[in-house]
C-alpha cells in the first residue's frame, strides 16, 4: 500500500520536540547523531538499516566519523507520511 | 605515526582510471558507487566499515538507497595520504 502524506502535523510534534527539524527545501525532516566514534556510530547505522528493510522505508544518510546526519522523506509520496514517523522513532529509541 | 600528504601523484593514477576524481574544493578523492539495493549497498558500507577501523583511517559517504558517495581524505594531514590509497583501493575490491 502507498503510505499518503500527513495532513496532520500533531504527529511531527514529538519528533521536533526530541531535535528532528524540518528540512528547508523540502518537506522531510532531518537530525545529526553524535555518537561516542565510528564503531558506536556505525553500529547504530546497522540496526537502522535492519530496521530500515523491515520497514521497507531508507534514510539518506550522511557519516563523517561519529557524526550521522539523516534526512528522512518518502520519496514516492514526494512528502512525509507515517513510515517517516515511524523510522525517525526507531533511530531515537536506537540511539539512546 | 602520522601519515604525510603525497607529494608524488603517481600514486593517484590507478584509482583515477578506476572511476575516482580529485574533488574540487580541497585534496580529497570522490567516488560514487551504486549497487543493486539497499542490502547490498549497506552490505558493502558494513565490509568497508570493518576494513576502515582496521586501518583506524574512515570514508566520509553519504548513502541513499542504492548509492553511496564517497569522500576520503585524511584529515590529520588537511590532503591526501597514503591511507586514504589503501582505503580506495579496498572499497574497489570489495565493490566487485
Amino acid at each position: 500500500m502507498r503510505p499518503e502524506r500527513l495532513t496532520d502535523r500533531t504527529a511531527l510534534e514529538p519528533l521536533l520536540k526530541a531535535g528532528w527539524t524540518l528540512a528547508q527545501d523540502r518537506e522531510a525532516i532531518e537530525k545529526t547523531f553524535r555518537f561516542a566514534d565510528f564503531r558506536a556510530a556505525f553500529g547504530w547505522m546497522t540496526s537502522v538499516a535492519l530496521m530500515a528493510e523491515k520497514l521497507d522505508h531508507h534514510p539518506e544518510w550522511r557519516n563523517v566519523y561519529r557524526t550521522v546526519e539523516v534526512t528522512l522523506v518518502t520519496h514516492s509520496a514526494n512528502g512525509l507520511t507515517e513510515l517517516d514517523i515511524r523510522l525517525a522513532t526507531e533511530m531515537d529509541k536506537l540511539a539512546e
